[in-house]
């Protein structure tokens, strides 16, 4: 039998909790060995419910336990790069939630620090671990379909976020695109100029912190392909996940997944089911399978999936998008070199 | 440029008057010669319409015009069998609407003159001319999915025809099944037994003359095969036309048309239209295609692709569904050798 | 914080690891107590890696520890009768997987015993519990489509299961359609005759014991509904599990589920992929939802969503099934009182 | 009876027989008078097989005669303008082929004609006429999705047209893209900006004439949503024709139509047909609608549905949009005021 691997969880809220879970219930290669929330009061409870040995509130006390070789960084986005700068200097390998920072120059100490220690960054984008994705992605690098000509993601959240989360979020393009920069950078390779049109159609309130609800951002690619990322705030019919890579002989499309496969027929016609209604149902196993990825990494010294250079271009891009909007004009990813 | 085939068309009601139309607009290869019905008023005014330059009340007259090659005969059920018998002997080629009769006596009646006469008879089974239902009997008929196991078919009216026709036409069986049983004749081959349920769920007034409006009918092939036809007089979302051949290495399967392609989505789900309404939607380029390709077989002197023997066996087979609903027993095809 | 119900199961082979792993991980309201099986080496290291405190070779001793509330039963098929009547003896509430028994008179002791006690007993139909095949119950149980019509189920295994299996399983109907008899008695309610065509045309091997591999069920209802179960030991394209109720005012279809949502469009048309390969993977969720749902019956002292009246009728209308096979003829379940 | 309208066809190339077809036998309220081509050895056969009574070479001879009250415009794209200004002072109610004119100046010659003569003017987008589009239409303007936030559409031709002809097309915007210019004015209404990014990714020899076969085009709406148009010259599955409406409170989506509805399952999972071909197929009810609906505003003087404004503006936004590409950057329509 293959030796596990000692990992501590830092965050335990939204997602925290969901990796926490799942590293307990699902990843049978991790040992969990302690969860660490500011918020004792959250973090207790889940290791009483999952069994969890030991619980603190100060993640340097994970960082100084030397048994404990991998720490999962799932707490609020502007603690990510100096808990992965603390962690890379006590040698933990690291997997850390999207976004890195909001910044770039903070992603760029963290980057750092992981560089230098020599250990092991794999960041969140748990969409590449999307079945349907992953099979896209397959069928477009098997060469059977040509040169891919035309990417079209499309992604709407189903209702927009809370307001107070809105204002820090780093807006449409860091908070929610940010995926979708990955996911193009995952089928179709490097991004050279990007093109945003936004607008606020949905909720008003966004106006006071120039954020937008609505957005299309169109990408050039380095290969000559063409993309085209579609963003909503609000999809009432639940969390609107679509792909395609249309090629040069044939298209590949993921389709959005179904709550249930139920079709009624009436007089008006046909009637079937919402899509599922978030992240948490559609992407339920991405979460799984990346954090198991990442403990067979660690355990097997394997290359990471998603790199920390995965994870800062996104946030370039993301950045550029916001310039584009803002100046209506095409933006070069050069400008941030 | 080739000749063309001079026809006249006998019956200008409901299926007549397709078939006028068809010949007078979309069959360059025929000319339409006369029309006939008893009801000159109905004729007429079709003729005048479409610039046909004959009309008649009796269709001897059209028999008797050497000029005229093939006729079409439209008219109502009952009137079939004689008129192809005198069509027959008038050394006319023949396409005939179904049933060819109710009974089997006039069938044979039928069958003899025309056999006598050499000439040829064509049934309007129309849906074997159906793109979707040719296109599985192409793929099970290469054998690429291996020997069929289970045939299915689903077949249900929008709603329940007049009470007036329903007394008449022979009852499920025979006015609605019988499409059926030529259909699972086309996509399988011979069948040697029947087995027949069915209710009275949709309309009570059924009772008074012993007919059904839901049926199950479970065919037994001589291939060994095994197939199932679901009939209903009332399916409130249109015109329900399926169909699968399951085979031992896979599957085709012809589900039903869309009146368009929109999907609606919204709060509870997603939405998309009716299918076709009845058969003069659906299978209207069927009507066109049986029809060109008896002119076609006609002019070119080749075999039809609807026998008269075709028309009989599902008349037959009507019968053994009858017999064995009644009796509550499966009913064997040889008993009415 | 809710008692746990502290539960043993007994059999840990393809169906009982299952249930084994889903108590240990994914039903938190259940305390696993113990794990028996004849072969300890393979119980053993299942009660290992899940951390189960307790591994028995016989079940008995089970039943004799007082602390334990409830059993699962997932041994062989012959000896859950007797597991079932010992266990009712000792006061536990019971799961059983079906069936019951392949005779009739087994199982009637079984109940009795059952009936005696007083104890919850519970069948293992998981396909109850799926929620396609919920939702479309809930559709019709609404009653917004009106009187239900004809039931049609679409149930075929990937492949032929092992012949040595194959020969004591009671053949098709009381293996494998007895799963669609009850599925048929949960979506409309009584049958009261079937009529079964069957043959063997997947696997020639199946004669020496008189099964068959393809099969075509009638059923008629009590509330004058029919329907028909479909039944194939080898669907190469995946677990074909489709239902259809088709009502008065409309039909609710529940269509295969689908691997991924992947289309790829090429030349020769579009091409998606196999549906879930077999029991495990398309109704994995419902082997949670039907033991965490006896759990909680058990310890809210609720009556059990499957009862063993459930088990003995779909036992009964398989050997229906198989006697109107045999004597080809419909055969009344009133044969059987 | 109502009268017919006399009406004769200029042109009888690929579009022009397509019409003349369509008037001698599918619209029965038109006279087809006379056609018309420099090629009298096109039109001639095409005159004898429909029974149409006159063929000319020279297009004034149509003008000059006083009995014809329309004339359908069909005749290459150079020659629109000036046979519209002839057309219009001859005082003919006019349908004419999309473009007007690859030059804003000529279209304005041959508005201004037809607004001093009165007479009516309708252009050939025949998409408008679409059942899906008009059903999206109808569901976006009834207000029960709310306001329209995001306007996709896919517009993809089957496979790259003859050189010679994309030599002189305008190009992929004014050939090709004009289509989905006025389909988004016809969803959302009035376009302000347009970002258009391009390559050539499929036919090289493009480049000599500064072509491009792949595109996106990002629209800004005076009513704040935001579009998007996906062109490219090869779908190898066929003529990819798609659309969404994405709402405040929903979506409403046009997907493509199929060549037929049969699914075959095999071992590597389903296959789907072809879409259809290209226009042909998939718009031929639409040609005959626009010019059905024509004949109708002729002969009962109602406004034309697609007015000469509505051929100006999908040129001038065809020409933004080359501009765009030309200096990437977004382009205002009210540059071209």
């Amino acid at each position: 039998m293959q030796r596990k691997v000692r990992i501590a969880v830092i965050g335990t809220g939204r997602m925290g909790s969901v990796h926490v879970r799942n590293l307990a219930r699902k990843i049978p290669e991790a040992d969990l060995a302690a969860i660490c929330d500011i918020r004792l009061e959250v973090a207790q409870p889940l290791a009483d419910e999952l069994g969890i040995p030991r619980v603190v509130k100060d993640y340097h006390e994970l960082l100084a336990d030397k048994s404990i070789e991998a720490v999962l960084i799932a707490s609020s986005t502007d603690t990510h790069w100096f808990m992965i700068k603390d962690a890379a200097e006590a040698g933990k390998a690291i997997f850390s939630e999207k976004p890195l920072a909001l910044d770039v120059e903070s992603i760029d100490v963290a980057l750092n620090a992981v560089k230098k220690a020599g250990v092991k960054l794999q960041v969140g984008f748990n969409r590449r671990f999307d079945h349907s994705f992953q099979r896209v992605r397959e069928i477009v690098a098997s060469g059977e379909l040509g040169r891919p000509c035309i990417l079209h993601i499309i992604s709407r959240d189903p209702e927009v976020p809370n307001i107070d989360f809105m204002r820090v979020s780093g807006g449409m393009f860091l908070d929610m695109s940010i995926h979708d920069f990955d996911m193009a950078r995952f089928q179709i390779g490097e991004i050279e100029e990007v093109y945003a049109v936004g607008n606020i159609l949905i909720d008003d309130r966004l106006k006071e912190f120039g954020d937008v609800d609505t957005s299309l951002v169109t990408l050039k690619f380095a290969n000559g392909a063409i993309g085209m990322i579609d963003n909503s705030r609000q999809a009432v019919f639940g969390y609107d996940q679509r792909l395609e890579v249309f090629c040069l002989d044939g298209t590949a499309v993921a389709d959005n997944e179904v709550e249930n496969t139920v079709r009624k027929g009436d007089r008006s016609g046909f009637h079937s089911a919402r899509i599922p209604h978030f992240f948490m149902q559609r992407y339920a196993p991405c979460y799984v399978h990346e954090v198991r990825q990442f403990i067979e990494c660690v355990r097997e010294d394997k290359p990471v999936p998603v790199s920390g250079e995965d994870g800062r271009k996104a946030v370039v891009i993301g950045h550029a998008a916001w310039r584009s909007l803002r100046e209506n004009r095409p933006v070069k990813i050069s400008e941030y070199d």
